[in-house]
C-alpha cells in the first residue's frame, strides 16, 4: 500500500523534536559519525546490515536524550557523545532481536534487517552492536554508566520475554501490560537520560530525576505507539496497520475494550487474539469497539498523564535552553497520535 | 537412535578433567550455586527455559578454566567464582542464540531450548543472560576485566556472522576457517583463561600467557570438535551425527578433503555442501573420501599441535597441581577424537 504524504503544516511534536536537534546539532552529528566508524567490523556483513538499520533514518531520540541530557546538567566535555552512541547501539541491538522474535517484514517504512538478510544474521549482528555497546562503554571507563545500561538491558530482556507470554492471553492485568512497557521501552529511555548526568557528574538526587524523566517519557512514547497500532494515521509511521491486532499482542487499547465490553465482545476479543481466527472485517470491528468505549482515547489520557510527570521530573533543573527542548519533547512524544 | 552405553575404562582425557575439576571443587560448586542465583528473575519463564540449558550439566569447561588460571596465578580470594560465572552465562547465550541460528533441535544429547521453548524465548533469554554477565562483571568492579569480556564477546559474534558466510561456500579457505573457529570458539576460552591472571594481579606477560594458553586450547577444542561431526564415536557426545555435512557447515575436514580431492569429488562436495542436494548415501560417500585423503587424522593432527602450543604457553608459571591440570585439559579436549 502506498505511503500516504502530509502535505500539512508540521506538527507541534515535529516542531519540539526539531528544537532539540537544534540545540545538540553538533554533538548529534559527532554521534552518527562515531555510530557510522564504531560499527564497522572486516566482516563485511555486520557493517551492511548494521547500517541497513542504523544509518537508516531512526530519529534517533533515545540519544539525542542523553545528549540533551548531559548539556541540561551543564556537561561541556564529549563523553556524552560516546555514550550516546552506546544507547543507540543498545537499542539497535533489541531492535534486530525484535524484528526476528516479531517475524517483521517492515521496520520504519522499509523490508525489515531480518526479512533481507535472514533471522540468523540479525541475531548475529544484534549481538555484535550490544558487545561492541558494552566495548565503547569500557573505553568510556565508568562503571556507573556500565551499571546502568547493562542492568537496563537486563530489564529489556525481561520485558521483551513477559511480553512474549502475555502475547495471545486476554487474562493479562494492566500491572503486567505496564511492566511489559516499563522493561521493553522506558527502561533504555530512563538510562539514556540517567547517563546523561552521570558524565556531568550530578548529585544522586538530579540523577535520580533524570531517570524518572526519562522512565516516564518513555512509557508514554509506548502508550502512544500502541494507541498508534490501531489508528490508520500510522500508516504515516511507515508501520504495517493493525501488527499488533493480527499477533495478537495484547496492549492497552485490547485492555480496555476487553474490560469494558460486553460477554459479546470478551468472545469477539478470545477469538482474534487468543485463538488468532480473523477474518478479513475483525480489525474494523475492533476498532469499532475500541472507539465505543474510548480505549484509545483513553490510552493516549494516560501517556499524557506521564508526560506530565516527566516535566514535573525536571523542575529542580534551572531553566535553560535544553530544559525547555527536553520538556518539548514529551509533546513530539504525544502529539504523534494526534 | 540409542546412546551408546560405552562400559570401557575411562579415557586419558576423562581423567584429566576430572583431576582439574576435583583439584577446583570448592570454587566450582560455589560457582554453580551463583550461575543458579543469579539467573533468577520474576519473569519465571527465564529462570526456566536457562536451567534447561545452564544447569543440564555442560562441562562447565570455561568457568573451569578461569578458576584453575586463577589458583595457578596464586589468587586466594573469591572474584574469580564470579567472573567464572559470567563467562558460562556468556557461553550459554551464544549457544542459546547459535541454537536458534543453526535451528538445531538437539543440543548436549536433549532437546534444544529453542526446539522446548521456541525461538523467540531463546533469542531473548540469551539477550538476558549475556546482560545478567555484564551486570556481574560490574559488580566486580574491574574495567580490565570488562575490556577483555566485551571484547571477546564481539569477536564471537563476528566469527558467527563469518561462519554465516562461509557456510555452503567450498572456496573458503583455511584462514578464512581458522578466522571463524576463533571467533566462535576460541575466544571464549583466551578470555576465560585470561581474566584468571587479571584477579590474580598478574605481569602483563603472564595475562599474555594465559591468554595463549586458553586460545591455542579453544582452536585444539573447535578443530576436535569439527573432526567429531564426522566420527560415529561423536553419538556419545550426544549429538546427532553429520550435523555439519547436513548444514553444509564447511569445516576443517571438509576444506581439505575438497584440496585434496579429484574433480570428480569436488563435484560431490558442490552438490552436497553449496547445493545442498544430499541422498542417503552421501554422508558415508563422505566419510570415505575423508578417510582416503586423511582429512579427519590430520584435523585431529593439527588440534594436538595447538595443544602443544597451549601447554608451552604455560612454561613460565611454577610447576603447581593447577598448572599440571591445566596442561591436562589439553589432554581432555584431543583425547575426545579418539
Amino acid at each position: 500500500m502506498a505511503r500516504q504524504q502530509h502535505a500539512a503544516a508540521p506538527r507541534k511534536g515535529e516542531d519540539a523534536l526539531s528544537a532539540l536537534i537544534a540545540l545538540v546539532r553538533a554533538d548529534l552529528d559527532a554521534c552518527n559519525r562515531l555510530i557510522v566508524e564504531r560499527m564497522q567490523s572486516d566482516v563485511a556483513l555486520i557493517p551492511q546490515l548494521a547500517a541497513h538499520i542504523v544509518a537508516a533514518g531512526g530519529k534517533r531520540l533515545r540519544p539525542l536524550l542523553t545528549l540533551a541530557a548531559a548539556r541540561m546538567c551543564g556537561y561541556r566535555g564529549s563523553r556524552h557523545v560516546n555514550l550516546a552512541a552506546c544507547v543507540e547501539f543498545i537499542h539497535t541491538a533489541t531492535l534486530l532481536h525484535d524484528d526476528v522474535v516479531d517475524e517483521s517484514a517492515l521496520r520504519r517504512g522499509q523490508a525489515s534487517a531480518n526479512a533481507l538478510f535472514g533471522n540468523k544474521a540479525s541475531v548475529l549482528v544484534g549481538d555484535f552492536l550490544f558487545s561492541r555497546a558494552f566495548e565503547v562503554m569500557v573505553e568510556d571507563g565508568s562503571l556507573e554508566v556500565l551499571r546502568i545500561l547493562s542492568a537496563a538491558s537486563a530489564t529489556i530482556a525481561e520485558g521483551e520475554v513477559l511480553q512474549l507470554i502475555t502475547q495471545n492471553d486476554t487474562t493479562t492485568t494492566e500491572a503486567q501490560y505496564l511492566r511489559v512497557i516499563e522493561g521493553k521501552t522506558a527502561a533504555l529511555f530512563a538510562a539514556a537520560t540517567e547517563v546523561g548526568a552521570v558524565v556531568a557528574d550530578q548529585p544522586p538526587a538530579r540523577q535520580a530525576a533524570l531517570r524518572e524523566f526519562g522512565m516516564a517519557l518513555g512509557i508514554a512514547f509506548q502508550l502512544v505507539d500502541d494507541a498508534l497500532d490501531y489508528s490508520a494515521d500510522q500508516q504515516a509511521l511507515g508501520k504495517t496497520v493493525g501488527d499488533d491486532f493480527r499477533e495478537g499482542k495484547i496492549t492497552l487499547p485490547v485492555l480496555l475494550a476487553f474490560a469494558r465490553g460486553s460477554e459479546e465482545d470478551r468472545t469477539f476479543w478470545r477469538r482474534t487474539q487468543e485463538d488468532r481466527e480473523q477474518s478479513d472485517d475483525d480489525l474494523a470491528h475492533a476498532l469499532e469497539l475500541m472507539r465505543r468505549h474510548g480505549a484509545l482515547d483513553d490510552t493516549i489520557r494516560r501517556a499524557r498523564r506521564y508526560g506530565e510527570q516527566a516535566i514535573a521530573a525536571l523542575a529542580s533543573f534551572p531553566d535553560t535552553a535544553e530544559k525547555t527542548a527536553l520538556a518539548n519533547v514529551v509533546a513530539f512524544v504525544t502529539d504523534r497520535a494526534r
